[in-house]
């Protein structure tokens, strides 16, 4: 194996294809990173067996030479010392060149690396995904339903089903839902290109999250490949794999309540804002909880009181409160998070009283629905 | 007490003394500010003991009201609640009042908070410093001093006097001193201004630390004044009180080679970098040590190895190599440091064998020195 690449390009897939590899595996193989060198071009892999991310650099684009390719070959590289090799090599182009013994010599103007090489053979073959089941989104819209749900999942493993992400199908109608069964997050979307077949899987929260950061902004097509046990997104020079999670995710349909007793209008930011505020001091106590308390003439009342501090409350107005008086009391990390997920400069909540779920929408956006437990707090 | 203040002028007051607070203090009311409002403006102090903080918002600023005061007086406020409350305040403008208890209101549009505070009566008095020994340094000035020495000062407690900086005025020339007894930095300066008096006193190098951090990049004079066991630093609108350390600073002249047996000048630049790359496979060894060897044709060989990851070397050339052939291991930690500290696109380095302290100079500055002692490897 040698070759000639731009050192931008290595850089920017080692970079990918580094958020799969961890060091705290117990597979050896698993802390490097595999280059497999063809006529086509050079592709990259890291994988932690629960993700797999594989980047492709072509040898030509455009017209351009990306890499020059003198022999074809494979070699699993130490993840950890290539990525910071490469970001400091002294120029633009890098050669990489297999010896004897997986010895590999990375060359950059007269800085010589020659590092301890393994045996790709050995490392793991990544899933045989069947391309049959799949469906397209454009990439911004996929970061968008990712960072409007994926923060509601939950961070205990008491119920593993729940620290993923529930991705269902129907026809064109995609949903995401997200809950740790004290916050509910629902975002759905329409599918635009051709479907084929339903789906309903458990994406870990985790996959997400690294996917998230990999991806363009941009409104490019990404293929969503689904299988048995198995989540493949396709974009452009980039595989990347999932494992889904076992298990039933639970019907979450029965928990939204149909109707409500309270209807509160807002401006999102101010209300951000105060609950922000009220939450500084409520920080000591258990659950960052404040209360919300609607007034006369259109405005709510945010509070809270932690005895050894101090107190703080603030107004609001409202856009209209229709319905029940109300004393509420919920977590404000809960909240805050649901705000900066959704769109829109105003929201509508739904209270069906002190003890119930409530919901809150963008004013006029029903694709998204965020649902909080209130916090009992006599 | 009770007074109107623009938000950002307190934000920025409070940010600056909460730098001395810390929330480790045996000392409970320490864990708060204390702010005292004259006729004159609003006076902020924080302190942990060692190093104290006084900020001054005066009432008036070039014809401009920056703050309204109603009722003078004097309240002890928890910093951490207090700096986060200023900072998300809706408005520009905050009212603070002090009501009975020592409960302090603090009012920004419509969200009112009521904080406990603490007796201001409680609060130890700051050291009082006699006038009569300063001397004064533009600000920009003394904040390049510290950068270029106090990165030097030992982590380790073994010996306390090595963990600050030693400062000596004789004349009108200051010299700065640093050394963890493995490495040493020194910068010399002219006083400009009128010194009165000698000194030979050791500061904390956290205490230049932090004040760095809140000096602006100005050439403002600022006032130094020494007593026996107090630094003052007087800004305009800031006064930073540190202790001095205790005990005698070691003499480190004789530390310093008269002379040198290999002498190379290269480009500060190319020097630090290839360093810094061979330095990536030295991480895992001890001491994170690279080899330097001098050889034909004004050529540098940097170099490391570590059996189980790899080798890298690299060819630099010198603008000029003088004396005897020469090979040397150091810590690229050190050198690299070092090597950030200095000024200038070319250094020299004077060589005295390669069990001897070796010192690095900017290529035509001689205010600013480093000196590293080499690593065995054999």
């Amino acid at each position: 194996m040698k070759f000639t690449i731009q050192r931008d390009r290595l850089v920017q897939s080692v970079q990918d294809v580094l958020k799969a590899v961890t060091s705290r595996t117990t597979i050896p193989i698993l802390t490097g990173i595999k280059l497999d060198v063809t006529r086509d071009g050079v592709t990259l892999t890291g994988s932690d067996s629960d993700i797999s991310i594989e980047s492709f650099i072509p040898a030509e684009e455009e017209g351009n030479e990306i890499v020059e390719i003198k022999d074809t070959g494979k070699i699993v590289l130490n993840a950890r010392f290539f990525s910071e090799i490469v970001k400091k090599l002294p120029l633009n182009t890098v050669e990489i060149e297999v010896l004897v013994n997986f010895q590999t010599i990375i060359r950059s103007g007269k800085a010589e690396f020659n590092l301890n090489g393994l045996d790709a053979e050995e490392y793991p073959h990544l899933p045989q995904v069947e391309e049959e089941n799949s469906f397209k989104l454009p990439t911004d819209l996929l970061k968008t339903l990712i960072r409007q749900t994926v923060f509601a999942v939950s961070a205990s493993e008491t119920r593993p089903i729940l620290t993923g992400v529930n991705l269902k199908v129907e026809g064109d109608e995609l949903t995401c839902i997200a809950t740790d069964s004290h916050r509910l997050a629902m975002r759905k979307a329409k599918i635009e290109t051709e479907v084929k077949g339903e789906y309903n899987v458990v994406i870990p929260g985790k996959s997400l999250n690294e996917l998230s950061k990999i991806l363009d902004d941009n409104n490019e097509p990404i293929s969503i490949v689904i299988t048995d046990n198995q989540v493949l997104f396709k974009a452009k020079n980039l595989l990347f794999f999932s494992r889904l999670l076992e298990g039933n995710y639970p019907d979450t349909s029965r928990l939204i309540p149909a109707e409500s007793k309270t209807d509160v209008t807002v401006h999102t930011k101010e209300f951000l804002q105060a609950i922000d505020r009220a939450s500084l001091l409520a920080r000591e106590s258990r659950n960052n909880v404040v209360k919300l308390s609607t007034l006369e003439g259109k405005v709510i009342e945010i509070s809270s009181n932690t005895p050894e501090v101090g107190k703080v409350v603030e107004e609001i107005q409202a856009q209209s409160i229709d319905g029940e008086e109300l004393k509420i009391s919920f977590s404000a990390k809960y909240v805050m998070e649901a705000l900066k997920a959704l769109e829109g400069t105003d929201i509508t909540i739904n209270f069906t009283g002190a003890m119930r779920p409530f919901v809150i929408r963008s004013l006029h956006d029903n694709s998204m629905l965020q649902l909080i437990l209130p916090v009992r707090t006599y």
